[in-house]
C-alpha cells in the first residue's frame, strides 16, 4: 500500500523521508526511511539509483539514518538510500519481544516456515519484492528512482541479509557490501537460534539462507562485486558470531572472484565503525551503479 | 582530577575516548568524550589543536560524538574534538530533573549565583578553566594536544555557550562557530527561565551572559572569526528561542566584523542539520587554528 510520510528532514542537501506503509507480507504497518539526494530533488531531477541498507539486530530505520553517515557521500554522488525496518512489529506472537536476538527487531531477512513466525515474519519477501515494488510504483518517491539500478548493503544481521539476498537473486542488485556480517549463520549462535526458531531443525535447509553456503552455487570465475569490512576489535567477531573467514574460504574454493574482505584494525561493531567506512561502501555501490 | 578512561573507540582513523573525572567546580563526576585524530596517534605524533564542542539541552557527550560527524573532517585535518557534558549530574537539588530545559542537562554554561544551583552549577568555570587545565595537564591526553590552539563551537544552548564564552574571553579561543545558537537568551523563553533560576531576576546582570549584549563590548572593526548556521525549518527558530537576527544587528551596530550567519533552507534543529554542516564548522576552526 501507499506510503504515508511521517516526517521530511533536510540532510546533506537532500531529504530524508520517514515513511510508513501497510505491508501485505508482514501484515503490519512497516516503517521505512528513504533518503533522496539533491540530484533527485532539483527542478529538473534525474532518476537516481538506490542503495538498500539492511540494519542489524534491534535496529529500526532510525539508527543508521542518524549514525551511519551514508547520506554524506550519497548526497555528493546522487544515490538514494533506503533504510527498512528489521522485522514486523506488534504481531504479539508469544515470545516476540522476549529476546533482543530473535523475534521483533531480529527478522533475519528470511521467510519463516515455523508457527507462529510464518505469520508475518516474511522479511525476505518484503525486502526483495513488496517493498521495492511499492516504492518504485509510488507516484512521488518512485518517480525519483531508477528501478533498474539497485545495490544492497547491511550491517551484522543486515550484512547477512545483504549477502544472502544478493547471492540468492543474481541480477537483482548491481553489487553488495556488508559491515561485520553474520557470514555463516548456520555455524554461529545467533544464526542457530534464529534459524531453529524461524525454519526448524533441518540444518540442510538452512544452507539456502547462509552466505557461506550460497556462494558455493555461483559459477567459477564470476565477479562477486562484494566488499566486506570487519573490525578486529569487534567482540562479536571475536566470539565467532560473524565468521567472515568462512565466507572467504568458501568463495575461494568455489573459484568465485571479486570478494574483498577488509579487517579494520581496532574497530568495533558499532555505528562508529560503520560511519568510518560508509563513504567506501557508497563508493563501492556507486561504481557498480554507474555513478563513478 | 585525572581522567578515567571508560572506553576507547576507533573512529575515522583516530580514537574516541570516553572519559570521566571528578570535577572540583561541579563537585560531581563529569563525563567527557575526547576525539584524537590519527595525526595525534602515529608513532611520531604531532601535537594537534583542539575544538571544544558544547552540546544543547538534554544532551550528554554521546549525542554529538555519535551523530554530529565532526570526526569525519577532523580526522582529515588533524584536529582533536572535546565533547563535554551539559551540566553536573546527580547533585539532587530540588527540581534538578523536573524540566528538560533547566537543571540537569541544561547548565547553560554559566556559574549560577542562586541557591541551590550555585552549588555545582558552575559550567562556565568548568568549561573555561577546570576542564582544559585538567586535560592539557594530563600525561596521556594532554601530551597529544597543543594548548595554545583551541577553538570553540556548539549547538543550541551550546551555541549560546560557545558564543558567550568566546566573547567573554578574548584570546582564549582562536575562532567560534555555532549551530542554531540561543543568540539572545535574555529575550527568549529558554534563556529567561534559565537565567531567572540560575542568576535571579536582575535582567541587567543577565547581559554578561548574552551573546547579543556581549558583542557590543567588542571594538569596532575587530574580526569576530564567527560562523553561525541556522535552519529555516527549525521550529525553535520560528518560535523565537534563537534570535540570530538580534546577534547580527548588535554586531552590525557595534561595527564588529567577521560574523557570518547562514540561514540554511529547510533544515531543522536536529543532528541531521549539524551533520550536514559539521565539515564546514571544522574547516572554519581549522582555518583559524593554522590547519588550513
Amino acid at each position: 500500500m501507499a506510503f504515508e510520510t511521517k516526517a521530511t528532514i533536510a540532510s546533506f542537501g537532500g531529504k530524508l523521508y520517514k515513511l510508513t506503509h501497510q505491508s501485505t507480507e508482514t501484515t503490519t504497518p512497516m516503517a521505512v526511511n528513504l533518503y533522496l539526494p539533491p540530484q533527485a530533488l532539483t527542478p529538473t531531477p534525474t532518476k537516481v539509483p538506490l542503495l538498500i541498507y539492511l540494519s542489524g539486530l534491534t535496529c529500526t530505520p532510525e539508527n543508521c539514518s542518524e549514525k551511519g553517515f551514508f547520506q554524506h557521500r550519497a548526497s555528493q554522488l546522487g544515490l538514494a538510500i533506503l533504510y527498512p525496518d528489521t522485522s514486523p512489529r506488534g504481531l504479539n506472537h508469544p515470545g516476540e519481544t522476549a529476546s533482543w536476538d530473535f523475534g521483533a527487531g531480529a527478522g533475519f531477512y528470511i521467510d519463516a516456515t515455523q508457527e507462529p513466525w510464518k505469520n508475518g515474519y516474511r522479511m525476505e519477501s518484503y525486502i526483495t519484492r513488496e517493498l521495492p515494488q511499492t516504492l518504485f510504483a509510488d507516484a512521488t518517491y518512485g518517480a525519483a528512482l531508477d528501478a533498474s539500478r539497485v545495490s544492497i548493503t547491511g550491517h551484522s544481521m543486515g550484512g547477512h541479509g545483504a549477502l544472502t539476498l544478493y547471492l540468492k537473486n543474481p541480477g537483482m542488485y548491481k553489487s553488495v557490501s556488508a559491515f561485520a556480517p553474520i557470514a555463516n549463520p548456520g555455524k554461529c549462535p545467533w544464526g542457530e537460534k534464529a534459524f531453529t526458531g524461524y525454519l526448524g531443525g533441518d540444518r540442510e535447509g538452512w544452507k539456502r539462507h547462509d552466505a557461506s553456503e550460497l556462494v558455493k552455487g555461483w559459477d567459477k570465475g564470476v565477479d562477486l562485486k562484494a566488499l566486506v569490512d570487519v573490525g578486529t576489535g569487534d567482540n562479536f567477531y571475536k566470539q565467532g558470531q560473524l565468521l567472515p573467514e568462512n565466507l572467504e574460504k568458501a568463495a575461494a574454493e568455489a573459484g568465485v572472484k571479486g570478494l574483498t574482505v577488509r579487517y579494520q584494525e581496532g574497530y568495533d561493531h558499532s555505528y562508529y565503525f560503520m560511519a568510518s567506512f560508509s563513504d567506501d561502501h557508497v563508493n563501492h555501490a556507486a561504481k557498480h551503479l554507474g555513478l563513478l
